[in-house]
């Protein structure tokens, strides 16, 4: 046991722990800054379902600290077991007390668990974010012929994906509800995904409950579904969901917002004003109407850090938190599928009235070049004030950052007027003809039925 | 000869022409619509590099009329030779006389030629946008063994690039300036590009005049370099610009800018109200000063074609012409590059006081997916206000829609800090990792700096 006295300490190892780390030591460079991570190896969220193919090994998914210790950021692996507020202290398992000035709490997120009958035999593995523990799951995928993946949101499909490379393999994927990736896109979009997965041998089964799993010597062999099939199986990824990580911060008596995660205002900072909390521990608000929000993303979690870290001792920049615009993308066997802000059917559902356009084109022109693929985008309005809500898009890889455009425009607030008279960059082999651009076609669309 | 009456007229065969039709017929349905083009084929004008290898055929990269057709738009195949603007008609070659309402003229431009001995010589080819034309270029590079090619701008470089994928021709591009591409991009980007014609075996010769050429039997034979080469060459490429395309509109006493274009207010319209300008022919002003510039590029020219499209009778919507913000993308043996706004060296030159920031990342996360490949952005900010002036960006094809992004903030005027904040997808196989996201990256390199 021993006593640490850091004027700025970090509790984390993910992308926001790392960032916000990164970011302190940038405005506050006279500061000494301490990160206390869990774990000795980290991992990189969002590579996790390549760890089980497309990575040659699963140490090729590890996360670096190099840039911290390059930058005179301390790094300590231990856990954080106490946050005593009044003498500003955190304590660790392996006994250390360690002052600090100004604490950020980057504390992830857990992996929902269901409470049904043999969850908790060998072989069902909630996707947790530990380096060990995930190479024991690739050590079991490998060994596995018939894999059943709970859930359709983008981890259970790109665990779909990634497994389904496995000829050898029985991939069955199970929703709760009627379509998979549900939260970020609307049907048509979402049937494309279903129908990649479905072409490359996975089954899909909406509209469909797991009632309960039953072992063999406490070993994960069949799953009980509410269609009224069993099925044999080797191995259970679940991918249902994931609740904030929080239990430090209830203890030290930090205030909890609606929507579970740590409350904090615009600036990251807890009820504690010498606290702050980022990423998945953290609680969201929605870009539109500041309800709270679940959404955990790396990159809603980066840009929290960035606030946090400059936001520490006295709020240099004006910089707000505006919301999270929930901007993300995924890879299905090819198809390049992004989404950002509402989808159609949550806007209606939110009280919204929208006006919607939709465009295809080929993302090269002309199409007859090497390589093009179809591109799809659908663009939801406000229909008074004509101000962008959400978008879509479907393709091949230049989908990835035409996801980025829209999620532009959306923090923005651009209008249909604006992204009318977009000018944009276009060439032969990187992106569409300028005349049928699927933004500005998507938005002229819109603007037609005004 | 025969008498023809339509409400709308448009002159033009390129994309500007093609989408103000198009945009005529969508906020005018019960408007008649006549588009006058004088050839019968017309060319994708961005494709025109890409017919001499990439496309198996030159008739691959033919620019379809059939969306006008099925949208109600007449299309006739004769040259405007005279405009009337007291009678409102347009008289054409094939003797027809045409009523119009309101006019559209998308002329295009004309390459510049060099006063120069032997400019004239067969084999010597300006890059025009004609069909046949081009064909017969075609056939006669590909008889070439020694090409010359004159101007390192995106013509010329683009050109470099395709012949260079024929192994047994041999091609030297020849540019005044000290760097290629030196409109778009700061010597660190445009180097590049040298690099990789280089590699490809294109020998770059910059700070380099032609002198003139010399032939036998009327063919190009010779080229008379200012270093004091002589080379022998088979042909020659030549696009060292253009010019805006202006005869006609000249002859019936329309106002020309500075620019040397037609001139125009912010809704396209001419000196005369009932007749627009759009495209190469119309003169383009910055986006930041409102001074006069002469970009052509299809992305400007299609949406000036929107703004006058909505604007003929009545401004219906307030959509303005934010001046050319000069966005544009190529790609060069794998490696795409993209600009956006000012340049740090023009904008320094046109007295902006700027902050400049650079990041470099790979492009897939973790950077041992396959595939993986260098980007490289670079942000010029103006210094006191923090405001976005311009973009800079190289690396795989997600460049080509990375330069968007920027382009969409500089219409939006984004600041450094909310470059810092942005909020923005990540996916493993289609984007650089949050932590490292290289618009974000650079901003916050500016950042630094103030």
């Amino acid at each position: 046991m021993s006593n640490k006295k850091y004027q700025i300490v970090v509790i984390g190892a993910g992308p926001a722990a790392v960032v916000s780390a990164l970011t302190a030591k940038k405005y506050y460079p006279d500061k000494s800054v301490l990160l206390v991570k869990k774990y000795e190896i980290g991992v990189i969220p969002c590579g996790i379902p390549y760890m089980f193919y497309s990575l040659s090994a699963p140490e090729k998914n590890i996360m670096s600290y190099d840039p911290l210790i390059k930058n005179g950021v301390d790094v300590l692996t231990d856990e954080a077991i106490e946050l005593d507020r009044t003498k500003k202290t955190v304590k660790t398992l392996g006994g250390d007390v360690i002052d600090f000035e100004k604490l950020i709490l980057a504390l992830g997120s857990k992996p929902i668990t269901l409470n049904i009958p043999g969850f908790d035999l060998k072989g069902v593995f909630p996707i947790k974010k530990e380096f060990n523990y995930l190479k024991e799951v690739v050590d079991w995928v490998k060994r596995s012929k018939r894999i059943l993946i709970l859930g359709g949101g983008f981890i259970g499909v790109e665990f779909a994906d990634e497994l389904a490379n496995y000829k050898d393999k029985e991939i069955v994927l199970v929703e709760l509800r009627p379509a998979i990736l549900a939260n970020s896109f609307d049907s048509e979009f979402s049937g494309l995904a279903r129908e990649r997965l479905r072409a490359k041998g996975v089954k899909v089964l909406t509209d469909t409950k797991v009632l309960g799993f039953e072992g063999k010597d406490g070993v994960v062999k069949y799953v009980e579904l509410s269609n009224g099939q069993s099925l044999e199986i080797d191995c259970v990824i679940s991918g249902i969901g994931a609740l904030p990580n929080t239990d430090l911060a209830v203890a030290a008596g930090l205030d909890i917002g609606k929507g579970k995660g740590v409350w904090v205002d615009e600036y990251m900072r807890t009820s504690d004003l010498d606290i702050f909390a980022i990423g998945d521990c953290a609680g969201k608000r929605d870009f539109f109407t500041r309800r709270d929000l679940s959404v955990m993303l790396a990159s809603t979690a980066t840009a929290e850090a960035r606030i946090a870290g400059a936001s520490l001792y006295k709020i240099k920049v004006v910089r707000e938190n505006k919301g999270t615009i929930a901007v993300f993308s995924t890879f299905i066997d090819g198809l390049a599928l992004g989404s950002a802000g509402m989808t159609e059917s949550f806007a209606k559902s939110a009280g919204f009235e929208v006006v919607v356009g939709n465009a295809e084109a080929v993302d090269k022109h002309p199409a007859a070049l090497p390589g093009a693929s179809k591109v799809k985008v659908k663009l939801i309005f406000a229909e008074q004030s004509g101000i962008i809500l959400g978008g879509q898009v479907a393709g091949g890889t230049s989908a990835g950052e035409l996801i980025n455009i829209i999620g532009m425009a959306i923090q923005k607030k651009v209008s249909i007027n604006e992204l009318e008279m977009l000018q944009m960059a276009t060439h032969p082999y990187l992106t569409s003809a300028p005349t049928v651009y699927p933004i500005v076609a998507a938005a002229i669309d819109a603007g037609k039925k005004l």
